[in-house]
């Protein structure tokens, strides 16, 4: 899973794993997990996606992506599973202790790139289909396999759309385990992601940059405007001061509050991983709030100023300042965007300048919320709980989550995150491993949840025929 | 004259002029310039200074300065010149209508590089001296010409230095010939230039930047902490919010307000060639006394932010603002930035954030201002009025003139820019020129303000004299 990439916001030539000279490699790993899947049995489909466009102006095949299938029993529910075989870079040089394409184990963790990241758990769920099957078959598979996700999963959307009437429409649930437990012992689901998103405030002055010798003092200067939109934003506390931009933020629940106190988090770790010495709040409960069913503003940069070391002593002409808003479930995108037009265009009109300003959200993702009563968790609950011994944490990301956001929009279906990596496999990271006991653990808990999940749909659908016949 | 360069505040690799394949060009205008100046009579040392280090490492020897001497009488006022015969870069292709480098008379205008900056004056001045000497000596002349300005005059500061109890122990005043009327009609004289207190402000939470997504809501962005800090810089009427800043700025007296009546100054071609709609006052008046006796603060930039088109959705750990002040004359440097650190630490303070900051002053250049009844300016007045028939208007530069300041600083003599070229002779630009008229002109007047100034020192000395014998 791609946490660190700018959530589909950045040009695609500064995503690290658009590496042409590997697409080769990337396909080789299609073939290989089609003809695994070929030999559950299932029906595979390696959907051509055409090519792409390379910055330097070259087109390049995409990788297929894979639509498998199997069995078909209209009995059964129908669980689709999404994974992703290609991985970032990894290079010995860069630090790691074995050869990254050689998975190697050391004191019980499995080292390798795509170890976690999603590799293992993808043969995991494979394993668990091959296990499950030879025992009885009551849930009918299908899988969405693709080599594009570390690169922005360049295609899937417009194939999701494509196959929404067809592949997907009898299918029930959607698992996604392309992502980590919050801890290193504690298993979770995760029920959530915030939004993003992006604003331009782009404020102009004329054509062309002025010297601050020729022109300081007389004109109502771009940058100022700017830095004084920019300022309106957001108060010290973090509090966005957008009027209206809290209202459709629901009330937290109790159920919800108890749900933040059960969830093992290290405060002091998060922390240290961020290098900063104090967060805005206190309490595991208040920080995981904020992150996640809490909006957040970040102001990421200006283009058009002067941006580099030294000094320049310039009154630039045409300067935009660049944030985002990190929205959640119910706050409407068009809603948020207008709030932020009004409030932009308030504060400016206020400072009588004669510049132009002129605000736009080139980027809108939205929140992903699943419900956590929704047969699918309750499913995956119970597995965990017959596996691991003890209930999971129910977590969310305070990133966008895009797979699982398209999933749910383009498909209307229940969507689950369903982690089986621990918090410190170091995805993206040298040295990334998935640990022996969660590869296997995780395997028996996606067999377990495949009993539970037929269980509880064998059980709904009499409910519903019995409620049919009355 | 260099006044679209950063007042030496920019790196000198980003100045155009340092071209190590023309100094060759450089060194022959600065031995044709010694043979000229020797052909009058004058003593000449081309003075070595060195070489100086390209940002390739590469070492390349300076041109020397020449500092020229002529005439010895202690009876006489000494006039020391300074000028330069090195030019910006040109090429007919940027936009020339005629070769750069073969002065072309079209229209009563003579087109080439330097004509007017500086190579033209430089000429008009070496021409007077000639025809002055030819009827009576009654002026000592000192000339320093050197072939570095556009590059920064590398190495003129620490040879004014040296020289101060050598070479210019017996200077009474020193005329600088390189800048430009402020009208095309009128005459001018310059007596005042602002300074430039250049400042970063740094913020920093850590050593790595976050991850929006990831740590956005629960930190104190410091890109929040400094678009407050810079926020609290400006008013939208481009007053300077410091408390403070203006204690020093003296109060406009009514002698100065009649010179601002009288000068000669289009607004509006000033406002069309700042391709600004409107400017902050509505007068010249106004506009003038802004851009030279009161200060201005400009934003640059942020060094550390997202810069580049896209959206990046990142938490930049480190961000430098940067921002600088035209100071004006009595504004004590030490004190302005003493007032600016006081401020923006109030301002950080009262936000309670953890982030470090760290304010600094790199660059502090210092304004210039003349007394315009020296009697430097009383002998060009009258030399003025005499050749064209009109009084000059005194003007300043809302610019930082180095070279001004240098030698005020340094000597401690009254220093006068005497421009002859015309506001709309296009220095550093595709076709300049001086016109014909303005040349002729400009070395009658140089001719006149000799003898105004031999007229003038007489007089003085002989009031003094009779003083003593009192």
């Amino acid at each position: 899973m791609d946490f660190h990439k700018p959530d589909g916001c950045g040009h695609p030539s500064s995503i690290d794993s658009v590496q042409p000279d590997f697409r080769k490699e990337v396909i080789r790993m299609m073939t290989l997990t089609a003809d695994r899947l070929a030999a559950l049995g299932a029906t595979v489909n390696s959907v051509n996606l055409g090519s792409h466009q390379l910055p330097d102006g070259q087109d390049l095949p995409l990788p297929p992506v894979i639509l498998g299938e199997l069995g078909k029993d209209p009995q059964n529910p129908t669980v689709c599973f999404y994974g992703h075989v290609d991985v970032q870079p990894a290079k010995k040089e860069d630090g790691w202790k074995t050869d990254p394409y050689t998975l190697t184990e050391i004191n019980g963790n499995l080292y390798g790139r795509g170890a976690t990241d999603n590799k293992g758990p993808v043969l995991a769920w494979i394993n668990a289909v091959e296990t499950f099957r030879a025992l009885k078959l009551v849930v009918n598979f299908k899988f969405v396999i693709e080599g594009m996700e570390e690169a922005g999963s360049l295609g899937l959307e417009k194939l999701l759309e494509e196959e929404n009437q067809c592949f997907f429409s009898d299918v029930d649930y959607i698992v996604i385990s392309d992502n980590l437990w919050l801890s290193n012992k504690k298993p979770a689901l995760t029920y959530g992601s915030r939004g993003n998103a992006c604003f331009s405030v782009e404020v102009e002055c004329g054509d062309k940059d002025l010297h601050s010798g020729t022109f300081g003092g007389i004109i109502h200067e771009p940058m100022t405007d700017l830095i004084a939109l920019l300022d309106s934003l957001v108060d010290p506390t973090g509090r966005i001061q957008i009027p209206g931009i809290y209202d459709s933020v629901t009330a937290l629940t109790e159920e919800e509050r108890k749900l933040y106190e059960s969830i093992e988090f290290d405060l002091e770790e998060h922390k240290n991983n961020s290098g900063v010495k104090k967060f805005l709040y206190g309490t595991k409960e208040e920080i995981l709030l904020h992150l996640w069913r809490y909006p957040s503003l970040s102001i990421h940069g200006i283009e058009g100023a002067f941006h580099e070391p030294g000094i320049k002593t310039v009154i630039p002409a045409k300067v935009i300042g660049k944030f985002s808003i990190r929205q959640v479930p119910h706050m409407d995108l068009l809603v948020v965007k207008r709030q932020v037009v009004e409030h932009l265009e308030g504060v400016f009109s206020k400072r009588n300048s004669p510049n132009k300003l002129k605000v736009s959200m080139p980027l809108g993702a939205k929140p992903w919320l699943a419900d956590i009563n929704d047969p699918l968790f309750k499913a995956a609950r119970r597995a965990i709980k017959t596996v691991f011994g003890e209930d999971p944490d129910f977590i969310r990301d305070g990133s966008t989550v895009p797979v699982a956001r398209m999933f749910q929009t383009i498909t209307q279906k229940s969507v689950m995150m369903f982690p089986i990596g621990a918090a410190d496999d170091g995805e993206h990271s040298q040295n990334e491993k998935i640990s022996r006991h969660n590869y296997i653990e995780g395997t028996k808990v996606f067999a377990a949840f495949f009993l539970e999940i037929s269980k509880l749909h064998r059980h709904l659908h009499k409910t519903s025929n019995m409620e049919t016949n009355n």
